[in-house]
């Protein structure tokens, strides 16, 4: 069975196996790790340790604070505004897909002052602005993009200049699918259902100045401030994800870390690509210098043909190839956990399937 | 092992059980119910028949909503307010413990106009105000009370007349625990940690007519309108929580639903604070007419042998029973899932303990 959902997503089989072996007696407690207090010495040491595990793979600079959120990618579109914009700022959004017009949406409801500063969606989000074509206002509270669009499919191939204003990343496709310089940012944050664990877990990575900035009525679970205060346990956690994390981060190092889930990454999103660009059926709208490597949308040329691809598919044990709802067609997600071989396995499936109906 | 933490806690041990045979190939899928998307059928089917079981058990009526949310109670101290007081609005809240203060320190801190209709913390939160003593403003938006204070231990023994002001009621530690009646509340929401499954869900069943007044300015996804109106789905919710979830209100179900519940922990706080009763060592400050049947603090009449009282429960297999870190103390609590049989064994032991010792 290969799982190509787009989140929540495939785990490591490995992550699962342990999980399942420890489920009722995590650590030698007798108790499952779901069951024990998260103030307790056994739970605090694998927070610590899972935190650990996660500066090192990303290598985070010691003056930023690591907080494990709940509410993912959605809760931060609000906590992003209320945490880092005085009333009164400015701030500037880049508009590249789906995620990034709900951030923008979010941020706007929420009465925050929101300059688009690049808008792809005349281009129907295929393609993201050039380098040389963004300017920000340097008064702006800070910069806020979406490196990948999960459901455009759409990834910037560079990491926006913001000069002296906090740059402020979505990566809830992409984080810990390679390397990156966390330096560059003010913040970043990511869902948990992609390539961190499961779902009600959202990872915030903040530069540490850019705490003490929230608005007075910010909600007490989203205030960067507090959660930092308190080690990310204001409130109880999402003890479960947390630990299942932790497992994951394991799993990349013993992986070989980031560079190599890059190298992985990159060979499983040039098989598909390759695949899609040498058939005649497979059609990605994507500009090819900003392809995903982690969501792959496609369509076919006879659309009428995408159920019976989705249950062909399905019957191979190929699932979660259905697009976005908002879109349609075809995607695969190819995320840490999703094998080479599911997809050697899925290209061998399109050039049958083309062969048979195309 | 018997495990009498207050939160998270003890879960079901056939909970665990299915859990853990699941956990790689659930439903037949070849996959983890971590790994499948929120949006496929099978889980939009587990989501629903989840929520069908929780009504049954509660008889919730028609007019209600349920949502699982994220964020525990904490998120909610901040959601109440921002849906149910349009500015300006005034509200009443009842301040009988830690968590109550908590509730209302959030309120005022979004700005809302609070006013303490009664006040238990000259008691040391021993009590709660009696019935006929409560007197709520009738144009107040709402009037908000913890039926249980899981620190305190206090609990009321009888549910607040507010007239035509909708009741909100946080009850983290005791839904699930016995039968309620769900139409004398407009608004009830728990944290799961306790009785209802693993932590990072939270329940909210609210009063349809109360949706649609929700300040201009509400994070999306702390707003119940929307999340009503996306099935609580306006983003990926904490699936892995909301399918344990829905194990446990089988296991709830199988074990006789509520009332059954009820007549068990009943049988369980009887036989511990009698045999605190009946001791010279062990005491519980809480007035006898509001004491909880779920979180039983105690403390020995000898503080120095608190240590020695928890190492010594730890070798028997007893844990978690240290008092909240801002009280001290011990506490026992008896969620649904802890057996008549760990409350057996907890009273041999402190009966042993205190011939040892006291």
């Amino acid at each position: 069975m290969f799982n190509f959902s787009a989140g929540p997503a495939a785990l490591p089989l490995e992550v699962l196996e342990r999980a399942r072996a420890e489920l009722i007696d995590w650590n030698g407690s007798g108790m499952s790790v779901m069951e024990v207090s998260h103030r307790g010495k056994a739970f605090t040491e694998l927070a610590e340790q899972t935190e650990a595990r996660l500066r090192a793979l990303l290598a985070i600079p010691g003056d930023y604070r690591v907080l494990f959120m709940q509410g993912g990618a959605t809760g931060q579109f609000a906590a992003v505004p209320l945490n880092l914009a005085a009333p009164g700022a400015r701030t500037e959004y880049l508009n590249t897909g789906v995620w990034s017009a709900k951030a923008i949406e979010e941020a706007r409801r929420l009465g925050v002052s929101v300059r688009v500063a690049a808008d792809e969606s005349a281009s129907r989000y295929t393609t993201v602005p050039s380098r040389e074509a963004l300017r920000f206002d340097p008064g702006a509270a800070y910069v806020h993009y979406t490196p990948n669009e999960t459901i455009g499919g759409v990834e910037f191939p560079y990491v926006p200049d913001s000069g002296t204003v906090p740059l402020v990343a979505d990566m809830s496709s992409t984080l810990l699918s390679r390397p990156i310089e966390v330096g560059r940012f003010g913040l970043i944050y990511a869902g948990a259902q992609k390539n961190i664990g499961p779902a009600g877990l959202c990872l915030v990575i903040v530069r540490e100045e850019l705490l003490g900035r929230a608005r007075a009525d910010v909600p007490a679970i989203l205030d960067y401030t507090r959660l930092a205060a308190h080690g990310s346990m204001l409130n109880t956690p999402p003890t479960f994800a947390w630990y299942v994390a932790g497992l994951v981060f394991e799993w990349i190092e013993a992986g070989g870390g980031l560079a190599a889930m890059a190298a992985r990454n990159r060979a499983k999103a040039d098989l598909l690509y390759g695949a899609i660009d040498t058939s005649g059926l497979y059609r990605n709208p994507v500009e090819r210098t900003c392809r995903s490597w982690m969501n792959v949308p496609f369509t076919l040329e006879r659309p009428g043909l995408e159920k019976h691809f989705l249950s062909e598919a399905a019957a191979e044990g190929l699932t979660h190839l259905e697009g976005h709802r908002s879109v349609g067609g075809l995607r695969a997600s190819l995320y840490n956990a999703v094998p080479l071989a599911a997809v050697e396995a899925l290209v061998g499936f399109m050039r049958e399937f083309e062969r048979r109906h195309g």
